[in-house]
């Protein structure tokens, strides 16, 4: 076979054999098919798509690229969470541990904060000495002493995936529906869980801009996912606003370890609430979502799950007083509020543009090495539908630098609108998709 | 600028500035944006295009990549010819040396075989000696001397031409015609030519399929050209079967040189005639066509385009007594006739497979660096129309080995379609853009 003969085969608009697509990926793992011959093939995938079969052959080829874990000797079901990506989205801190809590394995191999978009990782690494680079058998023995880890991708695990998710975000192929497909459910699959609950978002602040573009998606990866013998549902969840108050690193951290106590934002509980169950439910401890929902709040009300991101923490050799003194993670040396120009009900946000202001005071990244400051962020003070009094504080901005505040403050301001008609605001979870 | 960000527009199908084609040709010469950037760019040029303007854009950036050179100083028009391939095609050993007596500077840059097509450096190197790698300088200055040379792509000229070529064949986007324009282009205007004459080719052994494809491509060439302020006209010609007789290397240096002596094939003397008369009348030197082709006629007549012949082929160091003697020219072993079997008219000639007969014989390249057999070949002994006695010889096979004869033989065997009912013979120039 040859590479050009396949990228051909694409571009003219043909499905791709099981063979060939086995063949391209072998070989661009181990070297044969070039950066710029998968790259060519990507751009061909985006115009032509792939059909079910295509994307199930790559994703399953992807999977088996590099180690694939098994939990099933310790005797219980592994599933994990999975969310497209959006702006002050910590829920993986929260359902984690809760969900560890009632028996279930929870392995997560999670990504960092790339564009608008934050980083489970990068919030991590905000507690100090928390390691999120375990090696596979550290990872495997936290599973199973623990219940649950949170680490990176390693070079073991799917290192096809890794090697393109990189060749796509600097060749313009990543939002293409059979790709992200094929990139999440291969490195979820090699992660060794029996099921997974997808988050997928849609709004201002997601990858997918339309409902309807979510809903494909997720459909999708359930597809592929029912396919490799996975249980898998999605929640389809409103991205037209952030998720929670804060938005950062150590800001998000604090925000979850309180949804951990019990308080924390009404959406942030609810969206972690209902994730948590789908996962319990999956998981076979309970029969119905109702006993899942009883067994999350229980998780929480006892402290069972604060105490399980204390073992987490601690395992992953973090320091664990954060969660009893949040006054040991980093913190901005100052604050800013941007204010209400004019007095109305609160219509839209621009939530990308919040999340790059973020990512312009420091919190993000624009490349996928570049360092961040894991001290700033921002504390949204209003949500979509609230009266706002002119001059009331919209955002306030935890900075440490004045031209980044200038900068992030031009976009923080032109990312509200602000009308006399009153609005109602989004439902946060639209449908969920079994 | 970002790379991947000028691909995601163009990936849009969004119109690329100048400023953007400009920023992704430079950097992609020089290093910076790398070829994985440039396949994904190219991959969405294929399935989005490019206007006009884009395409002139990328010609100029292509062109001023590296040396363009200007041969103003001498005091002569020079004018060049170029052909999108075929099989059979020697129109370039005939018209260099034909033009070049009537006074016209011809500076000729061309290719080698690949794919299925002929390529006239391979052919010009079976004649012992002959070098197709002058330095610009020597180049320039048997150009001041004799008139014409015959050279391959040098490194000074056009490199981001060179690069992209390359790296289109691997990716699957050569069949795009913003891209081949400006691959063609930005190589002729480097060349330092005032005029092009174009050959542009469809049917079965042309790249272009269809007349309407050969048609778009040649006026978008024409275009970009006069933009570029350069005069260009088109002939738009018949490759449904191969041109002249003789397919291969030193064959058809021997079928070239016999159209030179005023002998060769009535389709060959035909093109030869118009194609040189186009550009002795591009070059100013006649009033009108008719003169042209007297001039033409006189220069082969006179025995001047042979002499000319003989001096391009001395001033690039090519033994001269190849022209009286053909047994200087490597020659193959063995012969074999491919028959008839079965008497009708021959109504289809499937070119691009007969190309690829004389490839897989060895006179061809799979690999732009692959070995040739110089002395390999095909003799056509039937054109389409022709009334056929069942047993008649088809083709004449010059070859040299015999699992390469076996292979050869069944693809040719394949390419003739012979039936009852008569069929017209297709006329070999259909059009003329000027």
């Amino acid at each position: 076979m040859r590479p050009a003969d396949i990228i051909a085969k694409k571009r003219n608009g043909e499905s791709l054999t099981r063979e060939e697509i086995s063949f391209i990926v072998r070989s661009y793992t181990r070297g044969g098919v070039e950066d710029y011959q998968m790259a060519a093939l990507m751009m061909a995938i985006y115009f032509r798509g792939m059909d079910a079969e295509e994307t199930l052959a790559l994703t399953d080829e992807m999977m088996h690229s590099g180690a694939v874990l098994d939990f099933s000797e310790f005797g219980r079901v592994a599933i994990d969470k999975h969310s497209t990506g959006g702006v002050g989205d910590k829920t993986s801190l929260v359902i984690a541990p809760a969900v560890a809590a009632t028996g279930v394995l929870v392995p997560m191999i999670s990504g960092r904060a790339l564009a608008h978009s934050g980083g489970t990782l990068d919030k991590l690494e905000s507690i100090p000495g928390f390691r999120t680079n375990l090696s596979l058998d550290e990872f495997r023995s936290n599973i199973k002493n623990v219940g649950a880890a949170l680490i990176g991708q390693t070079r073991e695990v799917a290192p096809a995936d890794r090697k393109l998710y990189a060749l796509r975000d600097v060749t313009a192929t990543v939002e293409c529906r059979p790709l992200i497909t094929a990139s999440v459910m291969s490195k979820k699959m090699a992660e060794g869980v029996n099921g997974v609950v997808l988050d997928v978002k849609f709004g201002s602040g997601a990858f997918m801009k339309t409902q309807a573009d979510a809903v494909a998606l997720a459909e999708l990866m359930i597809d592929v996912a029912r396919k490799m013998k996975r249980a898998c549902i999605a929640l389809i969840t409103d991205m037209n606003q952030p998720l929670g108050r804060a938005i950062g690193n150590s800001v998000e951290v604090i925000e979850a370890l309180e949804t951990l106590k019990g308080r924390g934002p009404a959406d942030l509980k609810l969206l972690c609430r209902e994730l948590a169950a789908e996962m319990i439910l999956m998981s076979g401890l309970v029969k119905d979502i109702g006993q899942a929902r009883d067994m999350y709040d229980r998780s929480i009300s006892s402290g069972a799950a604060l105490d399980k991101m204390r073992e987490i923490i601690r395992a992953q050799e973090g320091n664990e007083q954060v969660i009893d003194d949040y006054r040991l993670l980093p913190s901005a040396a100052r604050r800013h509020e941007i204010t209400a120009p004019e007095g109305g009900c609160l219509r839209k946000i621009e939530t990308e543009s919040v999340g790059r202001a973020c990512m312009i005071l420091g919190a993000g990244r624009t490349r996928v090495d570049g360092p961040i400051d894991l001290s700033v962020g921002l504390e949204m003070n209003a949500r979509i539908g609230d009266r706002i009094e002119k001059g009331a504080s919209l955002v306030t901005v935890l900075y440490n630098d004045d031209d980044r505040l200038q900068a992030a403050r031009r976009l923080i301001e032109r990312a509200f609108t602000i009308g006399p008609e009153p609005v109602e605001p989004p439902p946060l979870i639209s449908r969920v998709l079994r």
